[in-house]
């Protein structure tokens, strides 16, 4: 079993959705990585920081996850991270309604020594400098680098992303993500592009259509698992990035093969933390929840036709 | 082997995409249709209408692939129908540019009697009361009606396609016509809606992202091969829907198992389908290279998880 160490935001959200509305609830990259890798019980150390308004009780849920929160800086005069959105009809688009970035705007990750060998790293969506900076922290080089980025860090901090791929085992982005990134319009010319700018794994995220991994040789396609109700589609990607890295930090196998099982855990997650708003489907989740849905998935996905 | 009556158009198309344009070249849904059930070797009648302007090299070459053309009618001072449209640089969406139904207008599908005990009835896009009357013409109980259509017959002609659809066992339909026809969003549920209006099984196409299956207990997922270019996507859905009944007449199997195997090889042929423009790529293609690719789809949706 390796050391999983999630570098991301930990914040409060508040949410839309045609379903309903809630106040300021928990929410945050780092919240949903750390929540789905605990479903394999992994010693998983989430960094971040929180501002003084942070209600110890997340704190003490996480803790009674097994996440380990050395990490989560707390700085007693500050206000934590923000963010407010409404989601449309169809769920796959959203509108920002507030960011306050608070005590995010000056964060600088802060590695806890037990950390510093983690074998699996997983850098959410912060500012490819901001990513950088873990990666130094660390004292043993780790077995998989996975990062999450966005069109925000495209736009404005395209040459420190590109520094920081040049480290990175694993990236996870969406479709148009990850054409704007490579400037190619088909997925499997854009995952070509961005191999060459240094991550041998690709992971596409296409929300409701599913997931593609890419290596050089090989392709590989998880479905999102259609639903009935998509309840709340706040950290599903995120939640998806924990379970894919939870079951590598498990298995201990970054081959190709294993990683198709780690998109698929980490589909199977995602299929849950959309179910109801924010942490809550995921704070309830059980192991033999996990493991029926994994049926579903294979009569969902798996064929056998004799090829003759 | 059972038989196979494929009811469609056989008409000219002239098309534009972001890799260059075509003068007239032969097109249609029940030109795709047959082209792909002929992969099978299982014998397809294909009733249409054409002009006297349709070429007889493409009727020679239907014939050659083993499709009985009986059923085609030749309107001899008439004039094929005719269809041109430009596809946008996503290859999703498309303007349709010309319209002419020429002889499609008074289309009155008449079935030769070689093909009224047809087992696999494939009613390919045209006005739900034609799809009627073709079934009006079986002489014994089809083992399987399935259904294509699109969102101008629910605009124009709900009641009639209603009252076909009370006959149908599989309807083919994109992901936009299922959420039109049965006036959900999710597709889970516009399924259970679709299946209370008759057909026992929904495929529900969603182009670049595969197509699902549903009967009333089960679902499952057969992705589009991701491809590094899409040349030309017309008659893509076509191929799809005669690789599925062509799979179902050779195997003359109706279980959902075998009916995952029969989306699988339509999205294998629609694959190829979209690598060249209009017929062409389906016009050479050979079993081989079908079975190859099927290989590929494996590789790109099989795993094998140890659930413990």
């Amino acid at each position: 079993m390796s050391k999983l160490l999630a570098v991301g935001t930990v914040a409060f959200d508040a949410i839309e959705t045609p379903f309903g509305k809630t106040d300021k609830i928990l929410g945050g990259s780092g919240t949903f990585v750390g929540l789905a890798a605990s479903q394999f019980g992994v010693k998983t150390g989430v960094v971040s920081v929180v501002g003084g308004d942070f209600p110890k009780s997340y704190l003490d849920m996480m803790e009674n996850k097994g996440i380990d929160i050395s990490g989560i800086e707390i700085i007693k005069e500050g206000k934590t991270f923000f963010w407010s959105g409404k989601y449309h009809n169809d769920m796959n688009s959203r509108d920002t309604l507030i960011t306050e970035l608070n005590v995010l705007e000056h964060f600088k990750p802060i590695v806890p020594e037990s950390f510093k060998d983690a074998e699996i790293v997983m850098l959410g969506n912060l500012h490819p400098q901001t990513q950088s900076s873990v990666l130094d922290q660390m004292t043993s080089t780790p077995k998989l680098v996975v990062l999450d980025t966005m069109n925000f860090w495209m736009d404005i901090a395209l040459d420190d992303l590109h520094t920081v791929l040049k480290r990175v085992d694993v990236i996870t982005i969406n479709d148009e993500e990850a054409r704007q990134l490579s400037g190619e319009y088909s997925l499997v010319n854009a995952a070509k592009k961005i191999h060459s700018m240094g991550p041998k794994h690709v992971v596409i995220k296409k929300g409701e259509h599913g997931a593609l991994l890419f290596n050089e040789g090989n392709m590989f396609y998880a479905p999102a698992l259609p639903l009935a109700e998509v309840f709340d589609p706040t950290g599903a990607g995120d939640t998806f990035a924990g379970g894919f890295c939870g079951y590598i930090a498990k298995t201990e196998d970054i081959s190709f093969e294993n990683m198709k099982n780690a998109i698929i855990y980490g589909s199977n997650l995602a299929s849950f933390c959309v179910e109801k708003f924010g942490t809550q489907r995921m704070e309830e989740l059980t192991g033999d929840e996990v493991k029926k849905r994994l049926q579903s998935f294979r009569e969902l996905t798996q064929f056998d036709i004799e090829i003759s």
